[in-house]
């Protein structure tokens, strides 16, 4: 039975999962890089690159957690803003996304968006997807191009929101980051007792950060 | 040195110190006692009534930081609605508060009102004041009162951020209650960069709660 999962997902002390003003030198705005300081010297970041012999990095508490990310996703199902800092009609129809030639997601990705326009097929199984639909076609989708494989719902925070408030989610990584942000997009608006529909559980580690995993009753 | 402590102040995952809708019969509006579940079962909680040789409860990861909450404190300062639910002048005169005749507090208690009336002496040592004054002034009162003990700040949300805001807090203990609220009174708003000027340590408890440390850098 394919799931759908949300892995990785930072959010603030007082819930934002993203900043104030994303531009294309700031992806996550004023909160710059703080949300993901945790992440940054795990194995499994250090990995996400070209393939490499030992990537090194942390192999604790946090990568633990980080690690699951892709094991077994077929498909990725994202908000535009994750996917780039352009909003309305697509101005430059260059930019390919964040991560370069070869993104980590190795498969294919759909990109909700109000202005469709061709796929974009990258080095390393990744092609990008643009489909104006609501978050149940989307996953239809997803879950056919996943062939079987789970589905990840990769954010951003508006994303993630709206397939929970549709109860589409089967499992959800929350990193609780000890930062006060102040300002941004928040996670958890309009999920008034998300937790009667998840068993959760939580891990502290030594990073400062909090793990919180949601998994559906 | 007298420090200013806050203990055991539960918030929702979404930021919330209490619910919407104080009344009477639900101090906390709609969060009921949803936010305090992880403090009842406490040897702490269970200790605060009436004297007792044996009050039972738990004395595991939950109390450790529960039971600090008293210790070499001189004086509270808490805002008028966690005195009670009334607003505005005071129309019932015969309120002493939710905790019957021999409060836990066995201090002088600062309530922050703009409505000063005479003291409340209550059995066990507790006086309620009733002072109209900013966060430094109200501070400034109850250490002179606490005889050089520690004052701590006693809530609710918005009292709390007063205190913070105004950078007069030495520690914080906060607990992260994995429950969404939705609305109430929000903890961290206007508290942007907070973690700036502490240090923060956390710890989970198998209650589900994240306890949160902040101690003044």
């Amino acid at each position: 039975m394919s799931r759908v999962r949300i892995h990785n997902f930072s959010v603030s002390l007082d819930g934002f999962g993203t900043g104030e003003g994303q531009t294309l030198e700031e992806p996550f705005g004023h909160a710059g890089t703080r949300l993901h300081q945790w992440f940054f010297p795990t194995r499994t970041f250090r990995g996400l690159g070209e393939p490499q012999d030992d990537p090194g990095g942390s192999t604790g508490v946090d990568d633990a957690f980080a690690s699951g990310w892709d094991r077994g996703i077929g498909a990725e199902i994202m908000g535009r803003n994750k996917f780039g800092p352009q909003r309305g009609p697509w101005a430059d129809h260059e930019w390919k996304g964040w991560w370069g030639d070869n993104p980590p997601f190795h498969t294919p990705v759909f990109v909700l968006t109000h202005h469709p326009r061709p796929p974009i097929e990258m080095e390393g199984g990744t092609t990008f997807h643009f489909v104006d639909v609501g978050p149940a076609e989307a996953l239809r989708v997803a879950q056919e191009a996943a062939g079987g494989l789970d589905v990840r719902i990769g954010g951003g925070p508006s994303t993630v929101k709206e397939f929970l408030a549709a109860d589409l989610v089967d499992y959800m990584h929350v990193a609780i980051v000890p930062i006060v942000l102040g300002r941004g997009e928040r996670l958890w608006d309009g999920l008034e007792g998300l937790e009667t529909q998840f068993d959760m559980q939580s891990a502290n580690s030594p990073s400062g950060v909090t793990h919180l995993t949601f998994s559906r009753r």
